[in-house]
């Protein structure tokens, strides 16, 4: 069986940031600042439906958090306004190296398992270059469990016949890795913003700064 | 039976920005953004705990979070920094109105429900001039699930022999919030930013400025 590498989408194959660009257009000021608001809360809110056991699509959780952060920053949540920025999100702009690194995979099955419901996940990824060099994409929707619990990696495991060790993991995202190395996955870290990975006993098995990091792997 | 209420301890009774002067202590210019990241990453890490099943108790997750945001923003780790810092957590201020809040709860059972482990917890409210007042301290390192899952919640209404609809459940902290409700406590928000309440279906059922206005609830 070829190798195995699952990929997360935002933030690891897609540069979430881009849709400030959208926010720009109604708040050229503050587009940073509800940028980061909205994905601080689309974060939070996610985690906090799976501690309560109150899950919501990440469209609507991401829905959600984009309404709060445009409600706190600029005192109103205008619908037009969320209306154009959650389809920005489904065209977001992939990181610069995301295509090449995908391309020079030969033979090996590459996934992507995402936080994102179908309805926003799939637009995204047909709308983007990398689509002929997925191989397989995977929903957590499907059994309403966010990562980094050990169900959404479960569920990943379970679509391939091979054992967890075997498959490669690839996460931006500290609290992904954390989740997929307690899982049992081999992780590796992209560390775009040289810092440092999170303190406590579990850390990733390889890091580097883009995804290119991956070819001499 | 009497009434009761439980209150959640941090940020809620005590105020957990005022450990940020043990910190002034070493980095004068850089208490505030420590401590914010500290605060951040204290209540990530045990979020990140709880959903992957890796527990560990809020007095680790504490100094595991102190370390990363003294590591991010001074470049360094010092044994003596952490330490008093860690001490100052077991010294937290009581909001101006707390005692006196808890002082007219005539006929009351006030009640603490906390993320904290009995090592940081019990110090901190025998420290503190409350302790006469508070007549059972709960903390969720007996069951080793942070609030908000629904079995933090649990373990705390089990302890009483009531039903979970005739407890009032008392937090500044939004997820909290969601969690209690969640589970079926009765609700009341301490705004205490003057901010707007999270996105989303479940909302509070009372909220106020501060503590005195459960007096009038």
């Amino acid at each position: 069986m070829s190798k195995i590498i699952i990929y997360d989408a935002y933030g690891t194959l897609f540069d979430v940031t881009s849709v400030d660009k959208a926010i720009a257009e109604y708040y050229p000021e503050q587009a940073k600042s509800i940028g980061a608001l909205w994905r601080k809360k689309q974060i939070e809110y996610a985690f906090i439906k799976q501690m309560t056991g109150n899950y919501e699509p990440f469209s609507e959780v991401t829905r959600q958090a984009l309404r709060y952060a445009l409600s706190i920053e600029t005192g109103a949540e205008v619908k037009d306004v969320v209306d154009r920025c959650m389809q920005a999100y489904e065209k977001l702009d992939l990181f610069p190296e995301s295509l090449e690194v995908l391309k020079q995979q030969q033979g090996v099955t590459n996934v992507i398992l995402s936080n994102g419901s179908r309805d926003m996940l799939e637009p995204l990824i047909e709308n983007s270059s990398i689509s002929g060099y997925i191989d397989k994409v995977i929903s957590i929707d499907d059994i309403k469990q966010y990562k980094p619990s050990q169900a959404a990696y479960q569920y990943g495991l379970r679509q391939f016949d091979t054992s967890r060790d075997k498959i490669l993991f690839i996460s931006s995202n500290t609290w992904d890795i954390v989740g997929a190395k307690t899982f049992g996955y081999k992780t590796f870290w992209i560390n775009r913003g040289d810092t440092d990975f999170e303190k406590g006993r579990i850390q990733p098995d390889e890091e580097a700064a883009d995804l290119k990091g991956i070819l001499n792997n």
